[in-house]
């Protein structure tokens, strides 16, 4: 445990991977009432919405609303999805959105299923958006999901994935996020991808995306932990589900990696009491109890302690 | 991850620790056709019931019901708590009860509260119990809780916890579990305190029963497996929750143990598919959906796949 970092960086990405798989159409004032409860939580890296047309992500149509309200804290980086120069050229109208976000799919059949392109597609159009978003200052995540499995095509090649990776890097991307898209990794294939991407990028260009599907998200978080990995994206409460089994869990949610992060002596920055606050207000954006194991704990300890109290004020 | 070992044992713990936390009041048949499930799957530890008093757990009121119809398979090791002399000359009226476990908690609060004994007290009625068992030619488990934290105590020294288990096994128990009763353990933790063990006690007499509460078990279930313990408690779905915040998880889900152990070329014995078939039984016996997330994950993918099939059907 002596190679563990001392700090981890954790990337919000609740308002947008999270809320795009939620059933309810939210109010832009209650996104933003999300925002700054996470922003009181110390954290200060969140993808905030998705520059995509609403229709094909409803959830999240109202990205030029809810960017224009965003506040201008120095220090805090938004982030914002764009598929294409069209979408960069309306990120890059908010300066607040200081990283824009790429994605493509390690398999061939999801990416086509996505984003109706093909892989080589999907990287030609990047070869255009990365360069002009770094010319405009921002940064650029690039998401490649389904590095760890597919839902149509079952294993994906790791050697794919990491030439694609390597090209985002090559790009420009300033980081790029490895999707476990259907929560199917294990800590073992986590050890050995980290391993193959590690040879050949330096680990502050990588992130971990980890589904917690199958309940392996953290024991996957720590493996990569122990691989140099330092950025870890997660969803408050674990927002967002499996859009390949409605009813499943899908993003790891925040404060179960927060919660590990500091049992291990890693800084992330975050109160995680407050976290608790956000996930509250979470759970109230997204209509419904969210899945995270930390904060239906809490959420059930703040009962039990309700309860105690108001049995001695009755005494 | 060279050193993880290449088999692991499952010690099935949801029709005594899952059950005496569910509110539901299972028929004996209801448990008998769960075990049947259990056994289906290529389980061959389980922990059946538990002969303590009704008036304490009614929940496992129907302890020698159960244990008579319990299959007398060979091959299959069948547990049945024993709180004292009495509760073992009732468990010995089994032959199926292949094990009896004895339980007491590293924190003298927790004990107090339990078992309203000292922790001096419990090992003292344990110098009589444990030999007794083992003449008459059973094994012996031994539940310690608490080591990684308790609810009225909050950090237990883990030299005690040690202290108590090299005891317990110098009376004779075959197995002593470690219990994180309250799911608060952190990977780092369980390092330290496996490595602490280890040196006192042979991997084999040791296990860890982990809980959920926090999301962390499987990443704390991957540190023991490193540190070289090969026996692992868990519960069928999740069943059972945490007593002291009800509404919160408990035991670690079965599925999700065995599937990353599976994940890890770790064998088990156990056919996860027809797993998930005991977790649907699971489901109806505790008359909730359980936690779990490989089996919630499974339910999802089914009902997806039914209604495709349906679809071809009708197209």
């Amino acid at each position: 445990m002596s190679s563990l970092p001392s700090r981890a960086t954790v990337y919000e990405v609740g308002l947008r991977d999270g809320l795009q798989n939620e059933a309810r159409l939210v109010p832009t004032s209650e996104k933003l009432a999300l925002v700054h409860a996470l922003l009181g939580t110390g954290l200060r890296r969140l993808e905030a919405t998705s520059f995509v047309s609403p229709k094909w992500i409803p959830q999240l149509g109202d990205a030029d609303e809810l960017a224009r309200e965003l506040p201008p804290s120095s220090g805090v980086d938004f982030g914002a999805l764009v598929p294409n120069v069209r979408g960069l050229k309306r990120a890059l109208r908010y300066p607040q959105i200081t990283t824009v976000a790429v994605f493509l799919s390690a398999s061939e059949t999801h990416n086509r299923h996505n984003v109706n392109r093909s892989i080589a597609e999907s990287l030609k159009g990047f070869a255009e958006v990365i360069p002009a978003a770094r010319a405009a200052g921002r940064d650029v995540r690039a998401y490649v999901s389904t590095v760890w499995g597919c839902p149509f095509e079952g294993q994906v090649d790791p050697k794919k994935a990491l030439d694609i990776a390597v090209e985002l890097h090559r790009l420009g991307a300033t980081q790029i996020s490895l999707g476990d898209t259907i929560g199917i990794g294990n800590p073992g294939q986590i050890a050995r991808l980290c391993e193959l991407f590690l040879e050949r990028l330096p680990a502050g260009a990588l992130a971990l995306h980890l589904h917690d599907t199958r309940g392996t998200a953290l024991a996957n978080a720590l493996m990569g932990l122990m691989a140099g990995i330092t950025t870890f994206d997660a969803s408050v409460g674990g927002m967002g589900g499996c859009p390949y089994a409605p009813g499943a869990s899908g993003n790891l949610a925040t404060e179960d990696l927060v919660y590990m992060l500091h049992g291990l002596d890693i800084e992330t920055g975050i109160d995680l009491s407050k976290l608790v606050d956000a996930g509250l207000v979470a759970r109230r954006v997204a209509g419904r109890d969210l899945p995270g194991r930390y904060l239906t704990a809490a959420v059930a300890e703040r009962r039990v302690a309700r309860a105690k109290a108001e049995a001695n004020r009755g005494a």
